[in-house]
């Protein structure tokens, strides 16, 4: 389907720690944007596909607990790569909107920031593996990790990348926020230790541009 | 385990289109080194390890028929990142040989030749990904397009990369055969079409100058 590019959707992503609140959010969002018309997509990294959801299941799994730092960074852009070319790419062509709980911010912050992968080995990827896509807005939902982790700790089994320790979770909000703060005009910093009408709120008040000379 | 370079062991990898003869070849050369008193290590790809047999079950698959050529380079080298530090390092640090089913001039040759990714692309995931790790001696087992195919039907259900056509399988092969030519101090190149013990002749003699200066 061809379409101008100011029909082109619009692609928003959810970044934050564990616990920040993301999903939860998410579904505030997807309300809010369908009460206005919006035609939405929603998806989620790693998964969003049949082979994303596999490789989410590899990644996420505690007993690969010897999974190497960099082929957890491919399997993460495996799973970009077929996500972007099935779903991101085709729905933003044909108009649609898509909200998305994490997108490569996420491999810069775990993978690069967590982890130790050289920021330019991720950059090289997202270049031809993401197709250089990015969002046109990222929510970074920010708060202290203690408080993320209390709020997480009530959700069950911990993954595989949930039982790491503080420092790592402290080097991905440190990433998160220094990506942020370089990249002003993309980012939206909200307070996610804000209640949750608040947190959606200010979500809200943060996508109002999104709508200028754009009728859904 | 500490040992000079003298005592680091060998890395063979077994190379070709399908139904070349490989899994056959592999069986008969693991028989002959072990007699010979070499310590083996014998793996493959994609797999070799619990992380890469996941990633080969989602490659494989033939339900996966919409996987990108992106996504499916990045899973092969996600594989390979796991089994190099995982199995092949190790083992060849401790003075083991390694067998292996496969690799990375299998990506050249089908992510490269066969899907059109290009070969920089490769080399850069060789370096960091593969940790620019290259086998001693690769055996590559070279026949016709038709007559690994025909081999190949008898052995049940398609896989993904299996249900493609002849052109695709010829460029595989065309790659196979550049980068032998290319790289005479690594490459054996068999004649495939010969009977099981004449292949596993040529693979034995192919192999004789590994064991100069390296008592097993
Ligand atoms: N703003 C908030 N204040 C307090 N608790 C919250 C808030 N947002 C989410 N939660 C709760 O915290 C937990 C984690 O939220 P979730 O949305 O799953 O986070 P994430 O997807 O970022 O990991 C859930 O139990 C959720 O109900
Ligand atoms: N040299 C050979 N001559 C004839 N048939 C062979 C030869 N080597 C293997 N085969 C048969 O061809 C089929 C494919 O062999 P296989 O070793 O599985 O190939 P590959 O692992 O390269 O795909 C099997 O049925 C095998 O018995
Ligand atoms: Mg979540
Ligand atoms: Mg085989």
């Amino acid at each position: 389907m061809q379409v101008n590019d100011s029909q082109r959707g619009r692609f928003i992503s959810l970044e934050g720690g564990e616990g920040a609140g993301k999903s939860t959010l998410l579904r505030g969002l997807e309300a809010h944007l369908r009460a206005q018309g919006v035609d939405l997509v929603v998806t989620r990294e790693p998964g969003g596909t049949a082979v994303g959801e596999a490789v989410r299941g590899v990644v996420l799994d505690a007993a690969n607990n010897e999974l190497c730092a960099e082929s957890e960074l491919l399997l993460m852009f495996a799973s970009r790569a077929q996500l972007v070319r099935q779903v991101i790419e085709p729905a933003l062509a044909a108009g649609q909107w898509v909200l998305c709980d994490r997108f490569t911010d996420a491999s810069y912050a775990y993978q690069g920031g967590g982890r130790g992968q050289p920021a330019e080995r991720i950059a090289e990827l997202e270049r031809w593996a993401a197709a250089g896509l990015k969002p046109d807005v990222t929510l970074l939902l920010d708060l202290p990790v203690s408080t993320g982790r209390a709020r997480a700790a009530g959700r069950g089994e911990a993954d595989r990348i949930e039982v790491e320790g503080d420092a790592f979770f402290e080097r991905v909000r440190g990433t998160y926020r220094a990506r942020a703060a370089a990249e002003p005009a993309r980012f939206r910093l909200l307070d996610a230790s804000a209640a949750p009408e608040d947190v959606l709120g200010q979500a809200i008040a943060s996508l109002a541009h999104l709508f200028a000379g754009h009728a859904p």
